[in-house]
């Protein structure tokens, strides 16, 4: 599976006083490049809520900040799945300047399949799992 | 009905890389304000919700920013309401630092009580109604 | 002028446990909309602080939240500046739903521009002022 | 040295439409036990900065979400140095209910000084290094 890579513009919300992007908003940069990687491959999470019950939660975050990014920048975050379970994705990503080599974050972000009701860990959602289909 | 007043840290996560309290994020503050006001006297929302049935939700603001926050100020944030409706409550709301007389930032907030099922306005709780009783 | 749109995707980090943006989020949303609109019309905010010394500051902001948006949901922001000062700008700014005509969220942003260093009001950069050129 | 224990109140805003605390905002209690920390100590961030030039910034985290927080829980946050190096610092943090033994979530979270001119590494100030004196 390639590498998907998703654009986000760098504002004033993302910042703190210390003139760089806050630490807890890379997170949130992560999450939108996977729920974009998601559509990507024709998966839309609130069809997932109501047809499936499936939801995904964040089981664990290993994040490395190497670099800041600052105000206005135009960053690029990558996802890619590298692990596979029945319940659960493991993806790498990383976010750097646009056109730049330098990876200013990294991480590795545990994802598992919950039913939206329970709660409770359920499969991945078959034709997902069939279209990640890295095996563990 | 008096004037409640609610203290907020200021940390890195509400500043923004212009070196003060992003715009937004006074209306955080504010809501944390009128949340313990209710708490305080002795409505929960999440009680509310199960037993009520009845969210609130917020109908309009309008806020003026006079002078900025900064990482680490420690804030007083008012919240007296000043119109009641069947339906709505019309909150003044006032931040200052601790122990300085001048307005940071000033807003009236209106909410409204909604049917937490059908989103549709319903009358405010009769006890809260009842407590406030400031009338139109 | 014409009306300036922004496409704003809502991801989980801009929803609350009541299933909708929350309130506090539509002004981030705005923001990115001026933000864009300045860049649309050759304006970095980056590069004014660096080679002008101006910052923009919001002064005041008055906002009908109508009907909530939801996550998923993909909007759109416009900005349009009607009063233009010497030192300030009122942006009239809408959010719908793409391809809707309901409006969600409607608001007046009034900012100002000011040096960088002392925070004072300053006038609007001339290439700027010039370039909007709607009067007061 | 002791756990520092700091209370968090769950509000709308660090919530999702999944109804939890959404994942990037336990980062931001962490911050705030952090924050409070060192303060219970005598040190003041914005004193560190401008007569220190010391500012710190966060190396790497590693969060493991165990229990999802809801609205309007009153949460524990810990904070805990557990290593300690000549510039850096790592934190073990839990959070959990207020009066409940179950972590929610629990990270190991690295910090490093930088001088907040040049944005290199630095030694931790010396007081605060003594203060903690709990050796590599």
């Amino acid at each position: 599976m390639n590498t998907f890579l998703w654009p986000v513009q760098v504002y004033y919300e993302d910042t703190d006083s210390g003139g760089v992007v806050y630490y807890a908003n890379y997170l949130k940069f992560m999450e939108r490049a996977r729920t974009e990687w998601l559509r990507s491959l024709g998966f839309e999470q609130d069809e997932l809520i109501e047809k499936n019950s499936v939801i995904f939660a964040v089981r664990s975050v290993q994040v490395d900040y190497l670099a800041p990014a600052r105000f206005n920048d135009c960053l690029m975050v990558s996802a890619k799945p590298v692990e596979q379970g029945r319940v659960s994705l493991v993806f790498e990503q990383i976010i750097k300047r646009k056109n730049e080599d330098k990876p200013l974050c990294q991480g590795q972000i545990k994802i598992v399949s919950l039913n939206s009701q329970s709660f409770k860990p359920c499969s991945l959602p078959a034709p997902l799992a069939e279209c990640i289909n890295i095996g563990e």
